[in-house]
């Protein structure tokens, strides 16, 4: 049976771009490079400034591959900061939120959606998930243990994965890592009610 | 019996000082004044500025009355922007911790210490203090309910107030209010594991 303890990553702000708008701030034909080399989603060695009614927030992290819609996700605190008032939301869900503009060394997009707060969520296996009885959009309580700060997340959704090979891992924004006294990453799992 | 349901106040980066210290800000016989009357610890309407390694926090909040000590409180997500390490403690307990510069109209002062990220805690009344079984000093665990983000935090530590009259109040900072979606104020209940 898989233990039920996984990685909790915490999130700073970053910018998921399509292909279009990467290459409108970089120029034609740019390609986004892993820092290193990584399965599926991966932190780029690119950057861009991110600039709103109240800040610009510069080096931004640009995640890779491209996607099909361009999000830039912050925390709760990064919203004032900036002058944006933006829902929370899952990744992908951006209808209705509001937009920012996006800067690069060849030019700028301004964006009219995009911009949210990620609600907190388990890439969970699948194995793992049978295991536990749960299925995908389901909401669990996550327990988070550190030193002096431990808590437990309710209201964090499930995102099965396919693979039974996978790693199971949370995501939480860096509002929720300090709630939690984690910085990059700390050690989590699905509170079960016997 | 006295309800398990009391306000949760989010507590911005804030200062207290000593008489002293008022007085090199703002100069001699300098008072603080209450934004609006309050009984006990108020907000005050001065403002003073925090200069840090990385970043200056102007117009930050000077909490009145004056205490024994000087104390800068912020969050962990402004210890990074201010560029100080600060710790995570109780209010008061600044043995060892880092300093700061604060800046006022009429002069500066750089502290040797008091920066700290303040420990989450409750000022419980004694009556329901009485009725949970809680004792000062003891850690529990108090869930907060929020549109999409409900948690409950652990290591949460009692305060015990004095008067059977005082409203129990818990106090977090920005980053575990934005954590249980709560801007200003919410309302919190202590976890009884039966």
């Amino acid at each position: 049976m898989i233990e039920n303890r996984f990685d909790v990553a915490v999130s700073a702000r970053h910018l998921h771009l399509t292909q279009e708008t990467l290459e409108i701030l970089f120029g034609k034909g740019y390609k986004l490079e892993p820092v290193k080399p990584t399965k599926g989603q991966y932190l780029s060695t690119s950057r861009a400034a991110v600039q709103g009614p109240k800040h610009t927030y510069e080096n931004v992290a640009i995640m890779g591959p491209c996607r099909e819609y361009n999000q830039f996700e912050l925390a709760l605190t990064d919203t004032r900061v900036i002058g944006i008032d933006a829902p929370i939301r899952m990744s992908g869900d951006i209808e209705g939120t509001p937009g920012v503009t996006v800067i690069g060394p060849c030019g700028s997009v301004t964006l009219d959606k995009g911009v949210i707060v990620a609600k907190r969520h388990i890439h969970l296996n699948p194995l793992l998930a049978e295991s536990l009885g749960l299925k995908n959009g389901d909401s669990v309580a996550m327990r988070v243990e550190s030193d002096c700060r431990s808590l437990i997340f309710e209201d964090t959704i499930i995102h099965l994965s396919k693979s039974p090979e996978s790693n199971t891992i949370s995501h939480i924004d860096t509002d929720e890592g300090n709630a939690a006294n984690i910085q990059k990453r700390g050690k989590g799992s699905i509170v079960i009610n016997k």
